[in-house]
């Protein structure tokens, strides 16, 4: 890193040169952390993910689930930080022991990935990979019924624990709520998708997985491997403050998920599976 | 896919119900197009992207020079859509065919990738596989100025691109600019970085790089990863209308990039190498 310590904290202060802004002179400003945090499974290498430090743990272990190479909380061994003695590097290894099958299928995991990339031919023209993206996980049938002035108020509950989005901008947030709005969990990461894992994978460390009873808020749009992260926990009702993708719509809609946008000045569209919200 | 057809444009039609919104009582939404594009070589998928349909050639020659598999205009024989007679599959897989000794490479490429997986051990820390991340070229040295005023109109001079982004709000927009603010190209997607490999796909399938008199303004936050983009095509100058990360504060300290963000309101703050911005 050519001398410039490795950041352990989400906040890091830098200087800056303010230009028409007469109100802040300082020149000091904080940014958003971003560091490369190296997953490690039976001691190997398995992914480098930018990340914003913090909850490295659980951002490990639910970006592995939502991977599929853990099933659930019992195929974990130990999730730790690296114990090499030089901490400012250590901090950014986390260390992945499966146990049993999901050990030896984690190999065989690596195995096929490879294989994934190298056998594709254009006679397929690319839907065996694609469809590979898909879940085979059955659509979510969750009877569970949110009130619209709880999904209203969701974007307020989910900013009073952003406390880094707040000074920076910088930072994606991701919220677990039940059906009556009440604080389950929530993360905050530079990336949308590490923002969710973090959310999902602390639950999975807890073994609270699936999440039947949920809503999970994101602070940005909606793609289609949000979706996805949601369908794998269980969790039958998302929302955003901005848009959904077509696919993320498309997916919503198979997998059985309540997906709604553009939660607002009070009000917001529902793209997929209404039925759960009442009182519209 | 289930019967949803594959889209082709950057919009589509989606059914929405809308929930305190008395101003738009529609059924009918648009929403932003994201398809998986496959980018094969020699025949070959390399990688799925989750992108915006549009500007496909652009945007796989742009990742594959961020992946630096390409070099130069003159490593590319084609790049072309598939062939396959069905076309609404053949519109998601673009095929890259390399010439010379960068197609040999290409193979090497995907042997050492394997290989970076593989190897690493705790011992390093991830060392190895961060430094990976990292640019090996030197640090830009172009002498443009750029008047403060320039900057302060480029989100405008963006948004007037970025038809889908008005309509939508789903969309992450980059533009590439002259130093005088005179538009050159820009691109739209629901990934951010797809955004940025469209623009300078586009201009290496031109044979326009490097880019040393530009200045590249996105529409979100910078991380890490598009200054990695910006000094791989050699713009010295990146603007964005949100925060910048710690890494990607860093990272454009090093590589000789005028790091901007913030820009709104007429103001906006300055990063790293703030000489190249004049009338401040």
């Amino acid at each position: 890193m050519n001398g410039t310590p490795l950041t352990l904290t989400p906040l890091r202060k830098v200087t800056v040169v303010r230009v028409g802004r007469t109100a802040q002179t300082g020149p000091e400003d904080v940014a958003a952390a971003e560091e490369p945090l190296d997953v490690r499974l039976q001691g190997q290498s398995f992914a480098i993910i930018m990340r914003t430090p913090g909850d490295d743990r659980a951002l490990a272990a639910g970006f592995l689930y939502s991977e599929r190479v853990v099933r659930n909380a019992d195929d974990i061994g130990a999730v730790e930080h690296c114990r090499h003695p030089d901490q400012s590097k250590a901090h950014h290894v986390v260390n992945v022991f499966l146990r049993g099958n999901a050990a030896e299928e984690a190999v065989r995991h690596l195995d096929q990935r490879r294989r994934v990339v190298a056998n594709s031919s254009c006679g397929v023209c690319g839907r065996t990979s694609i469809e590979d993206l898909r879940s085979d996980i059955p659509p979510l049938t969750a009877g569970l019924r949110v009130d619209a002035a709880v999904i209203s108020a969701l974007p307020d509950a989910l900013r009073e624990r952003q406390a880094t989005f707040e000074e920076t901008g910088g930072l994606h947030g991701a919220g677990l709520f039940d059906s009556s709005g009440a604080f389950v969990a929530s993360a905050e990461d530079v990336g949308r998708h590490n923002a969710v894992d973090k959310v999902i994978g602390g639950m999975l460390l807890q073994d609270r997985l699936p999440l039947p009873d949920s809503i999970l808020m994101v602070s940005g749009r909606v793609s289609f491997e949000i979706v996805q992260k949601a369908w794998l926990a269980g969790v039958p009702v998302l929302a955003a403050v901005s848009a959904p993708t077509s696919l993320a719509i498309d997916l919503a809609r198979e997998a059985g998920i309540t997906l709604i946008g553009f939660v607002r000045n009070g009000g917001f569209n529902i793209y997929a599976h209404e039925v759960r919200i009442v009182g519209v």
